[in-house]
């Protein structure tokens, strides 16, 4: 079975002495969220995922959500814990206070993402898609809307989801065919089949919230004529209780190849009442002020399993004693020496901690880009910060998790056939792991919106919040002794995404199919740049802090020897991308469709 | 649910116009193998593996195999497919003639390996492991045994397993500890348990041969001191007729992330008796002879998923509508376009498809190349045949089931959602494809043996046999119109390779460690020049078809465009791979095992 022990020391290290943290706490509302504050949330809340959530992970598992007369159970456990979090006020750390949250800033939520994907992945997706809802309502619900759902969202009573797919139509959600009828009063009848509605069913909440995306009698052809509805599981009574079933009911639930105490359902909705979330036609914009949450919210599941991986794979490679060093016997009084005396089982803990280390820093970062987009008093500040955060969520998104999935999968490894048995769990992070590269958008969906609408957006304004300040740090950092070489050598490749950037831009100009050609390549140059910038910025802050750490200089060691390892071994990814990238859309588009 | 067609003309291309196979028939003892006779063989195996076993791939993983009382079953419809299978001669196909088999060439295995892993992975392993023990005991056992058990594993009525785990070791098979007690009437008495024994019980043969590594009571300490047994369920009469059971039972049966309709066995030896086979203390070499077999069979495990799971992709990619063309609609006529329109689609399929047809073609000529070593008169081509598997068995299976298990990922991703969903089975084959790159040695362990003993062998002997032919092809190719733009970018891969092996080998002698850091990058960047190696031979024979190839010629179309996406795409990645292993092992060994 695996353990799990969140990893606070690594989480501090970078919201306090490389993203300074302590920046959140000036602006204005989040003047209660010091760095003490923020590491007493983070140790409950370690405790919780670890206590509470953890043991429920591999049990989950194996029995699955069990469906039954439109009935849907989550695995035993599951309800007492939720329970439990909703008690102790998880599901309100960074909602509203108006509607009953605490205000804590946005960063919190992604570390909580990180460590409930950690602990059980499947649990967090409950609270995950109630999220996604309680921000649709908050930002575009009316009033009344946001009076009756909020409050009960925030104190997770009630739970959310998001009703976009249908079985005809996942990305091309122009094509979608659930309609809404108005009614007299000001409500509308929704009849359609949603499909892979997570959450859509479940026996945690007393009601639950669906976003849905429907059309109007009016609406125009395409995603131009989609708007939004909340659907309650059950109408609330002029108390705001939950009265009488709504015309809303779970099909049935899937059977996938992971996250199986999540429940996947088929929803039918058979003239089920609804209320208009924002305007007419306007469902676009709305969804994607949840599906850039949910996009966010996934992008720190493939972290979660990273971590978790990362830590079962070096406890495994430190028991298992199996042949000996290639240098000669490390350990000569046992039968045989621990794994990790070998260069490649290192390589694999290495590449798997580099980039959770990396993502880890970008990912939070990206969580106080919100908080600044979201408070800080400049305009201009807030509009740098949404820039970044827009530039950056398709790239997060599909880096994190298609990491995630790679380092649960080495970790698997470094188990031999262990690995494969499911009482071992190893397995069980890679199933899961799969699944976020694949919802709230594929991975290949991520790349096209970088290429085809990040890029060109504002004229390119969105890319300057990554290269100018980058540029600037490439500067700095040059003269820095502690981190010269690996700006060199970040330099290099921020070269080549420079070139790769000018490239995509001017050939997808001309013919678009050379952008969609370079896009997941050009993703994955972005985000290794991106994470190398991490990297420097980690360098420095420790090589700063070693020099005074005497206890702790172990840990600062390890952050540097990692950097070299990331500049090393990963980095050099680069070097290919960029070559294929160049080698444009022909060798694609040369076949016909019948030579495939 | 996933359909297969095997790749008749793919299959008929290589063999025939790439890699020569009417030479096989020119082998002492392969006369009646003629090209005419092979496509008739694999033209009913073909018509087996798409009838009889892939209907039973998906109802395989939902049932699984169950353990009751000692006694194992296999899924519904496993033992009459099996029957069929052993009546219709396939158990028999390569087999000695002396012993009942029809003696084909071994090549014809290679293909039967890749086919029936396409069909189903699971079925696949029973023969598979019965064909492990038939060699060990041809090639090793007494007269006597080879009397007695090859008939029968030959028409298939026995099977067989090879025991070599146990709990506390897999690698490692020095710290085995089941004994071997010699008994009065030269038999011995077997006692220890062993674990993840494929096919260790099950219900599909009326006998069971287990080849079990074990030590006698005067043997040396680690692998010198391990010796091979043959240990039947049940003892044979006189008549040779399955007789009383022995003392060898099955304990349970794993629970396993995939091949799930494969038995994975618990078997404990309790006084079990055994024979000898081959010296004592000389079971290493024996158990070689086994595991090269089984790796080779592993390798065509990865490109037998590879195939199934490209023709499912591509059929999806043409049937599922969504989005337009980002160069305007191409089915106007239609809500939406194929997704095979785009460029991101169509560079995943080619990635799964050149490499499966570049594996292919290197796996069948490792095929061609153990028929040569077996049957050539000459011994000086035996030795060179011989070298050349040796080198390339753990490239080959590293490599195969490296990039399969990858091309099952990129074919599930192509179904957004929809391949999440055990009934669509793509994820199946993700599940299915995960064990080929750990068992029969961990993918890292044949980068060792790369690396370890296959470079070094007899001062790089093994390695000639390699570039001496690649390097004489390459100056062809060059002066060749057809090839001389391919040929130039190999010849800078191969640079590579031959810059990265003379480091492994100068850096390897002073510091193993070395090489060991180099190791898994090393193997990859030579299997990919040897990819490449492949693509230009079939381009070659492609452009040489082309001109006459009339109804035919989209075919050979195909291949040549299939061959520049291999250079433009997927060699490149040689580059990184470079830049990896020449930054050595500072970067790994520099952590203390704490730090991790």
């Amino acid at each position: 079975m695996p353990s799990y022990k969140a990893p606070i020391d690594d989480i501090r290290f970078v919201l306090e002495d490389v993203l300074g943290v302590e920046r959140v706490s000036m602006l204005p509302g989040y003047e209660d969220a010091t760095p003490d504050l923020l590491t007493q949330v983070l140790e409950e809340l370690a405790k919780f995922a670890e206590n509470e959530l953890q043991p429920l992970n591999r049990s989950g598992d194996e029995e699955g959500c069990t469906f039954e007369n439109g009935v849907v159970r989550t695995p035993k456990g599951f309800k007492a814990a939720y329970d439990r979090y909703r008690e102790a006020g998880w599901t309100a750390v960074s909602a509203d206070p108006d509607y009953g949250g605490q205000g804590l800033p946005q960063v919190v939520n992604f570390v909580m993402s990180e460590i409930l994907s950690s602990a059980n992945m499947s649990f967090g997706m409950y609270p995950g898609l109630s999220h996604g809802a309680y921000e649709a309502l908050h930002q575009h619900g009316s009033d009344d809307l946001k009076a009756l759902y909020l409050p009960r969202l925030v104190d997770g009573t009630w739970s959310g989801t998001m009703c976009l797919t249908e079985p005809h139509c996942g990305t091309d959600l122009g094509l979608i065919r659930t309609k809404a009828m108005p009614q007299d009063d000001g409500s509308f009848a929704i009849t359609g089949t949603k499909i892979f509605i997570s959450a859509g069913e479940h026996d945690l909440t007393e009601n639950i919230v669906h976003l849905v995306l429907a059309k109007l009698p009016d609406a125009p052809a395409g995603t131009r004529g989609i708007s939004l509805f909340v659907v309650p599981k059950f109408l609330a009574r002029h108390d705001g209780t939950p009265g009488p079933r709504n015309g809303v009911a779970c099909g049935s639930i899937e059977h996938k190849m992971g996250i199986k105490a999540s429940a996947t359902c088929v929803m039918n909705f058979d003239g089920a009442r609804g209320w208009l979330v924002g305007r007419p036609h306007g469902g676009m914009r709305a969804m994607f002020t949840m599906m850039n949450a949910a996009r966010l919210g996934v992008a720190m599941q493939g972290l979660g399993i990273g971590e978790v991986a990362y830590q079962n794979a070096v406890q495994y490679a430190k028991d298992r004693l199996q042949g000996r060093s290639l240098t000669g016997a490390k350990v000569p009084e046992k039968a045989a020496d621990p794994i990790i005396v070998h260069p490649d089982v290192r390589k694999n803990l290495l590449w798997i901690r580099a980039l959770n280390e990396g993502s880890r820093a970008l990912g939070y970062w990206l969580g106080m880009q919100i908080d600044t987009a979201l408070k800080h008093p400049d305009p201009t500040a807030r509009q740098e910060a949404d820039d970044f955060v827009a530039l950056m969520t398709p790239i997060a998104k599909s880096f994190f998790t298609d990491y995630g999935f790679e380092a649960a999968v080495k970790a698997q490894q470094l188990y031999g056939g262990h690995g494969y048995i499911r009482e071992w769990g190893m397995e069980q992070f890679v199933r899961d792991a799969r699944i976020a590269q694949i919802y709230e958008g594929a991975n290949a969906i991520q790349a096209l919106d970088l290429v085809g609408r990040k890029l060109p957006m504002h004229m390119g304004r969105l890319l300057r919040r990554f290269f100018h300040p980058l540029g600037a740090e490439l500067e700095a950092a040059m003269e820095d002794p502690a981190t010269a070489e690996m700006a060199g050598q970040l330099a290099k490749a921020y070269g080549r995404l420079q070139q790769a950037t000018a490239w995509v831009a001017q050939k997808g100009m001309g013919n678009p199919d050379e952008a969609g050609a370079a896009s997941a390549d050009y993703l994955r140059l972005f985000a290794l740049v991106a994470v190398g910038w991490m990297w420097m910025r980690m360098a420095k802050a420790a090589a700063a802090k070693l020099p005074t750490a005497n206890g702790n200089a172990a840990f600062y060691d390890a952050k540097l020897k990692t950097a070299a390892f990331f500049y090393a071994r990963i980095l050099p990814e680069t070097s290919s991308l960029f070559a294929a990238i160049m080698s444009g859309a022909k060798p694609m588009m040369a076949m016909t469709a019948d030579q495939f």
